[in-house]
């Protein structure tokens, strides 16, 4: 058997210095939300296995997405230019925005459908707790828009939490006299958050939308 | 306001174009063990979030890894070259053999420490209802290895299953009278997979270890 004849003099760590770039690996990946240490390696191990047909076209299209997404400099949703795809198309209604937390909330409130409008995302809550001001998100640059695009209508698609409440409080009084506030309204579960919420539910809130 | 006057007569779904690339990044990490499509959005949005810190290097070790890693000719752990870390190591005992299921076992072997030996990496169980016999696994190049390497013990750390259970008592009898047969014993809790136990747990089954 050749194996036993192979020198090797390197003074290494257990499992051998082949492993450490799948230690690296392990080691990125364990920092995405939801995965742990051990599912990072059950993650990794299952892309090696697939790695021809997984793990080579998820490096490429990562590193697409890496080089191409960015911010949407008008309202902070993700998209591939300075604007993004719906601020930059012509179908959506001008003079109605949806203000909401996250990026992911925004997608959640496209996947209900229903809002044909134009989105603000604030890039979280004020937080007394954390030290979150007006100034530390969007805020400044909502209540320029309401007043450079004649919006008629600011829908609040905030979290129904304590800091979303509060935030929603804050704009609310901000825009008061510039254009009509409402927000979400009927089904949302008290404490619950957008991006956990069924579709249909959304969309009921949606119609149910209220003046603040 | 600039935005209103860009052009956009694409017939576009409804969050944009522009979201296709991100749409088809959620696809292939939903297929990740672990994450469903609700996750898997939530990973490419804190990827994106993080797109030069932690989303570049990932792209970039994952595509190194796709096409670097393989599997060991000899035991079938991944590694980077025809004999894993492992196998190529003169540190490594010659003559004790640790079978385990997969990669992920052998790892956590490595992780609880305690054994010198080389390893056998089965690719599975034998499976009667998933029709997976013998000549499916790397059962024969185990008995081929025992012959060759004059191997005086083979330690079986298989899985509690049943289907693990099954493929030890299989694997006893093909060796019996070739080499002594050994499994971890105290410590592995009825229907445990290795790679769930604390390393101590490891650690203590492999010291107790019995005579199949
Ligand atoms: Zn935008
Ligand atoms: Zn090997």
């Amino acid at each position: 058997m050749g194996f036993r004849l192979i020198s090797n003099c390197r003074s290494e760590p257990i499992v051998g210095e082949d492993r450490q770039d799948i230690e690296a690996l392990i080691d990125l990946m364990a920092r995405l939300p939801g995965l742990g240490p051990r599912s990072a390696r059950r993650a990794v191990l299952h892309l090696i296995k697939k790695r021809g047909r997984l793990m080579s076209p998820l490096a490429t299209q990562m590193q697409l997405v890496a080089d191409t997404a960015r911010e949407c400099i008008t309202c902070g949703n993700i998209g591939t230019g300075d604007l993004c795809g719906i601020c930059a198309s012509e179908k959506r209604a001008i003079g109605e925005i949806c203000v909401v937390e996250d990026v992911s909330d925004l997608w959640a409130m496209e996947r209900a459908g229903g809002f044909k409008g134009r989105y603000h995302v604030l890039g979280g809550t004020l937080s007394a707790l954390d030290a979150v001001g007006p100034e530390d998100l969007r805020i400044p640059a909502l209540i320029q828009r309401v007043m450079d695009e004649q919006v008629h209508e600011v829908i609040l698609a905030l979290n129904a939490t304590v800091d979303g409440q509060t935030t929603a409080h804050y704009i609310s009084d901000e825009l008061a006299g510039r254009c009509a506030v409402t927000s979400l309204a009927q089904g949302v579960p008290i404490g619950g958050e957008l991006d956990y919420l069924d579709d249909g539910t959304i969309s009921a809130a949606l119609k149910a939308r209220k003046s603040v």
